[in-house]
């Protein structure tokens, strides 16, 4: 049969076929790997137009992982997606508290998500690091609000919940702020897959062999 | 904050905006439900009119699930996200080789994927089991290949890989057999979220409690 077998071919060709979609868009170097592999990772160019990256985003994010801080997550597929040994190489960890019996009891408790009560426990755990949010609405929410009320600053948050309830407001909020740098996709789209495009590229900008 | 934070509510109040966008396609109930939680996994209607149920997937797929098989799948997020839980009331378990160390050394022996390695792997273990392809058409190829050249027969296959290099190619051939009843995206969307939607509305029609 004839398709590309080898993963670097496969990559190189996804990313030409992205980049004429990236036109126009004036994007640096580092911007451009991460609307690549987002839209690579949703099989989606229409994608281009609604990627949001604060200016200070992906300096705040590797300055970050350099500094062996972690990366919070609210569930398990973000987790699972990002390259632990690449991150493990600067000394980070990726947290993830969805699953948790304290978080569970939390949730029942007040009545929210699980991944809402999960950020809800970091707490002060999230100051300086990165929080990266794939799924849940009530999760960023739940960020912001700390942030507002709690005076807690995470170095950078990769919001990109997705779906039909909270997911465009939870978004537009983030964007809206200036205080905490932001990459965020407007709209309903987003998903585990997209936080873990995001990060992964700049993990990748700073470890070329990818934790290998 | 006013935002739904109840995850029941938040679910239904999802389905309920998803639902006029199924209009037209005449979908049974069943079939609703995978496309409702496609959609939703998404954040994307579009999804609507790409989706593709062959007519005895659903069936076969609650059959195999109650009759214990395993689940076979190209990439630990897909694992992730399936709700094992609930599987796992009926027998069955998830299976994932992409990481392990003979599919690494297949795949630089062969110069192909590692996805596409593990499914070689997997072998006669596919027969009357689901596979669930979410991220490397190259797995998807590789288990077309098998059921073509060696016969091997999945009772259902989840193929739903993503991107802009064979995967639209590999979704298409799934497409078009009649041998293996399949759920597929068409043309170059898809990804873990959307293999994890289509299996676990399945295993949700078997399990109302979801696991719990």
């Amino acid at each position: 049969m004839d398709f590309i077998k080898l993963p670097e071919e496969i990559e190189k060709r996804s990313m030409e076929i992205i980049s004429p979609h990236l036109d126009g868009l004036n994007l640096n170097e580092e911007e451009t790997k991460v609307y690549s592999r987002i839209i690579h990772a949703a099989g989606d160019v229409e994608y281009a137009p609604i990627i949001k990256i604060h200016s200070a985003a992906i300096s705040a994010a590797k300055s970050a992982i350099s500094a062996g801080k972690n990366i919070f997550v609210d569930v398990e597929m973000v987790r699972t997606g990002i390259n632990k040994r690449a991150l493990k190489k600067f000394g980070g960890e990726v947290f993830c508290k969805v699953a948790d019996e304290d978080t569970k009891n939390l949730a029942a408790a007040e009545k929210i998500t699980r991944s809402m009560a999960a950020m809800r426990i970091f707490d002060r755990e999230l100051d300086g690091s990165i929080v990266a949010v794939g799924n849940a609405p009530t999760a960023l929410f739940e960020v912001l609000r700390l942030a507002r009320e709690k005076n807690i600053r995470p170095a950078v948050i990769v919001g990109v919940p997705v779906g039909f309830v909270g997911a465009a407001d939870s978004k537009a909020e983030l964007a809206n702020q200036n205080e905490i740098p932001f990459i965020t996709v407007e709209g309903t789209k987003g998903g585990s897959p997209i936080a873990v495009a995001a990060i992964n590229a700049i993990l990748y900008m700073l470890d070329k062999s990818r934790g290998k």
